[in-house]
């Protein structure tokens, strides 16, 4: 497995890894060899050879399923089986998914191009594959039971079909499917499309992730597959904070973010600092003039919602999912509330018996970030990245939408912390007269207490401002 | 009770049963005789009398309610009280509803018609009837307590308004709401318009049914009404599958299914094979140019959505809610994961002492499907559904979109399993090269090797391709 | 704190003890003196001095926060610190807020005004502010750690930029984020446009809350913070039904409803007798071809939705959040259900042993709302709320939508129950002819017995109706 500190230092060779079990040679295998990511980094767009047919996307925490051409024909092999997934540095999860990781590998086709797809199901129960979304023949839907058998494991089954429409679609198993499903056994699909269309944008940059959600105790390492509600590990693409990339882009540039929900609730995923609309689902592109301008959209389980805007505002922006519980990590959920409890007395007198005992969440929370708490085996902690001034005290469902004036095209690494202009940083007030570069010309201004009118409709007089009362 | 087979034998019966306590009389009662239904199957549509006034719904698994005219006055009588509803084979829930079934009988009338509906109730707690949606006079809202008084136990109550404007509604009780709506007391109201509106178009097949859910404890019969997320049973017109019966239509087919929501939760609806649209809410139509491409509708509580669609695929397609835990029956949510865990050692010694011991879900769950375990009386297997292929390990809310080519018009009937053309189904990979109908003429492909292009903005060669690379 | 009572006799002493910190001052303190509320009622809208600039906003169960004018820049203070909220007549809770209030008071600008907003940290631990869905430099987003250093307690610190674009926005902590948000800390933010905005209606009625929700035991105080999901107190703006103040409106009116949501669920918001659309989000105005005819709207956590409707219905209409659990206060969500179980001879053998010994739900729940039973201190009945026919038997999120004729403009004062022209309220049904107005000139109606026409296409005979099949 590549670290992270290599993967930045060495890409050619990283490139050259993920792509090489797909190396070319002269003759065709039967079926391709599967290639494998070890890797949970977020790999760099896979580039289509002959030209720019298409701007391929980047899948945060992921990468791009390579393929071979066989007549005219893209083919794709995939692998279901367990997989490590490294949740975040320091906690890893034994999951199911496909080539390695969960989730699977990104596919990425052309609108009208036919495409076979080699499943080897490498789990100890059958699977299938149901391709969310795409038009194909029934018998290539996916559904163990209704339209085909299941894969039972060790047996490799073939679906084919015709990319019939562009858009975004998703991949996940249609036999034991709550199980698998709750496992990480999911991926995504692009379709570009063959021509421009006209309510389909092109952008600068692509992002494509998935929610999902786990449930596994802390100092263990399998979900708990039965959970409905109580999930405690919110993912975005089976990683969480600070285990998740942060999305890097040029200031102005036109963004899109692809992001496909197979959670059990919705997500309402919330951008600081920019408005956006919703320009395409997983049925297709929306009209414009359909679009509202949003700051957090409501991703529903089964949905994909493409995110679209200008980054036109240099920063550090926030980039979560608005339920509070769903950018913490484990342990977060069932602690009781001791705030307003002074624990003082007491916790001195149980101190000398036991000397690391301390009350947790005495004065909120935000203490527990700084304590460094001991925490059982491969267990994150509940919040916590450290950002430019402090813990930012998030898990979970969170990244960074890094805008930079400077950041070149085509570029994803990290820029590190946003340098603010001087004067734009909320601090603390010293005191005395606040300066300020805009200040309007009026002479001294005065208060202007403003009056409730309430209920009644009485004639209430209201006391002249003494001064401009602008706005 | 008329069995399935029964019914689908002798349509006349069925259909003289229905209507038999409507039969024409030479003078009127002062009160409409209450028409019963004690069958769970899904009755064909309504036709209106007199010509073709409105192109009537087929309610899911359930059934529209005749009435009467007085003098220009359409008259209806529900009578609120317990049933009997079976969930699905196998299993019968202690319910309360109206007309013998819960939910209660779908009325349907027409834009302009004046109202009057009799409401009875025979349950052991006052109740009042809440017209969802509709325009209508402040006291006739059906808000006990606040519009009226709420219907003792015995008593009849009269509501009669014009129904102002088509659309979809719902009615349910608003007087000890929670507990009543837990126990099954909702319905589906329809209001045809009476000209042609340029939102609402004409379609070939209307279905409607309703989204609700139950906490029936393994071996029990009544639901828990005080049960707010952790449901058991979910279920769509009080069905869960296999019990649903699937949605029949022709080829080509204009298709209209209006869900509404009376759970606790979001239902993520799902359809396979085809895009839809939200042609209306409960609020009324939607502007053409609003509306958005879906295969998942995302419908909220107390929401009811019109999904529209061309079938124009055809074929067996899954419907289901996207959670994936509400296609399972109970026993679905509160299991150890066992997975990667091997208990054979241990079980071999337990099973010295209980012989019928197993571990359930040691490789995933779909070998509990096979299993056929014994369960508790009165009680749904987890996941089940005979399809073509084997189990399809489903329950809860799934249905099948059947889609065929000789449907006839106005035909309902289930017409089997789809038979897939030659060709057209993912099957096991048998070794070897896989013939291909449109293969082109490409001689020979060769692997086409792509790379990723990482996070730096690095100039990397990339290989050129050693034969064509199309898509 | 004034009492209701006081406040509806006395409403020139209120506004003034609401303005009361902010008297004018002919030189201005280095930072403007904090204003702070101490009652629950809903306080009239805030008008700006110097004529209508805006039409200002009323805050459900709150109010705005006065301001002061320096130089050119608005300047407000707000000061987070524990309070007592009263959620509802005989239950208060210890919250943490702003200004002596949960939810904090309201901020309202003008598109273009500079804002200066001085926020003092009297908690026991740090925080900070984000101004949720406002373009604004990013070291002023109040993102503690990535964008500002967290607040300490005993701290002022200092947030200034320009209101950019008009809006309905929110204000929250982003530190300890999860903790502060379920102890209340939370508010509201409208930028009214500087100019005619072609998608910003001018309203009549301008009602602004947020939904919350809180776990406080019964018998207890403060809320348990690391609730996720089983919530007990379900409220706007703090309040639960029957502590909501109606929304008082007069017939005709354009009326305005913003709704943020900083809950973990999605809100379904359903309105009684009307039809509504949502006319923005905390996006921006939503463009009219896009807006869809609505009665329930789902509103997602860190969203705001803008409901826009004519009150064109006189009367009482409920308005309330359609998840039925939602409208009902503690102790609504884990009870066993007795529907069906006799225990009148268990009862009674207990009943010699514990006199006041009951059998709660026998025969649903309306029972135990007419039993006034014992509940713990500080412990909100299930459900409750006198009508003027009775019990509403709701609780939680529930108001009631006022429609009078005769209301004053501007006039919010409750104008009592709806008085129904005679007629028009559902009653029991006496028995014989029922009067109707507009009965039609048709010779005595004959009942229609209407035939299902099953799955088969069977040509059925539809019998002849004996008379005219009016509609």
């Amino acid at each position: 497995m590549y670290s992270r500190r290599d993967l930045l230092k060495n890409v050619a060779a990283i490139a050259a890894g993920v792509s090489a079990a797909a190396v070319s040679r002269s003759a065709l295998a039967a079926i391709p060899e599967a290639v494998i990511q070890t890797s949970p980094n977020t790999m760099g767009p896979l580039q289509p050879n002959n030209g720019r047919d298409y701007n391929p996307v980047v899948t945060l925490n992921g990468w791009t399923l390579p393929w071979r051409m066989n007549q005219g024909i893209k083919e794709f092999h995939l692998v279901a089986e367990p997989v490590l997934r490294e949740i975040a540095p320091g906690m890893t999860a034994h999951l199911w998914g496909y080539n390695g990781q969960s989730p699977g590998p990104t596919i990425e086709v052309v609108e009208g191009d036919r495409v076979r797809i080699f499943v080897t199901n490498k789990l100890p129960e059958h699977t299938s594959v149901h391709w969310h979304g795409q038009r194909l023949p029934n018998g290539m839907d996916g559904v163990s039971g209704l339209t085909q058998k299941a894969i039972a494991p060790g047996k490799t089954y073939v679906y084919e079909f015709v990319a019939r429409r562009p858009g975004t679609f998703m991949y996940h198993p249609h036999a034991d499917e709550m199980v698998q499903m709750a496992m990480g056994m999911m991926g995504f699909w692009v379709t570009h499309p063959k021509e421009p269309h006209p309510h389909i944008a092109e952008v600068d940059r692509d992002f494509v992730f998935l929610l999902n959600a786990y449930d596994i105790d802390p100092g263990s390492y399998t979900p708990k597959i039965m959970t409905m509600l109580d999930f405690n590990l919110w993912t975005w693409n089976s990683r969480a904070f600070p285990g998740i990339d942060p999305l890097v882009v040029r200031t102005n540039d036109k963004v899109r973010i692809r992001v496909g929900n197979l959670t059990m609730t919705n997500h309402p995923i919330h951008l600081h600092g920019h408005e956006f609309t919703v320009t395409g689902t997983d049925g297709g592109p929306t009209p414009p003039g359909s679009r509202w301008p949003e700051v957090t959209a409501d991703i529903a389980v089964g949905q994909m919602r493409q995110l679209e805007f200008v980054a036109d505002e240099a920063g550090d922006w926030a980039f979560h999912c608005h339920k509070s519980h769903h950018t913490m990590n484990a342990m977060g959920h069932d602690l009781p509330n001791m705030i307003g409890v002074d624990h003082s007395g007491l916790t001195k007198k149980i101190q000398t018996l036991v000397p690391e005992y301390m009350v947790m969440g005495e004065r909120g929370m935000a203490d527990m970030t700084e304590m460094a708490m001991p925490l059982p085996d491969n267990t994150l902690p509940m919040m916590t990245g450290d950002g430019p001034f402090g813990s930012v005290e998030m898990g979970g469902m969170f990244s960074i939408l890094k805008v930079r004036d400077n950041q070149p095209a085509n570029n994803y690494q990290d820029p590190g912390w946003f340098e603010h202009p001087a004067g734009t940083v909320a601090s603390e007030w010293q005191g005395g007269e606040l300066a300020h570069p805009e200040r309007n010309g009026n002479s001294g201004g005065q208060s202007m207490p403003l009056k409730h009118q309430h209920q009644h409709n009485i004639e209430m007089k209201v006391r002249k401002p003494t001064s401009h009362d602008g706005h």
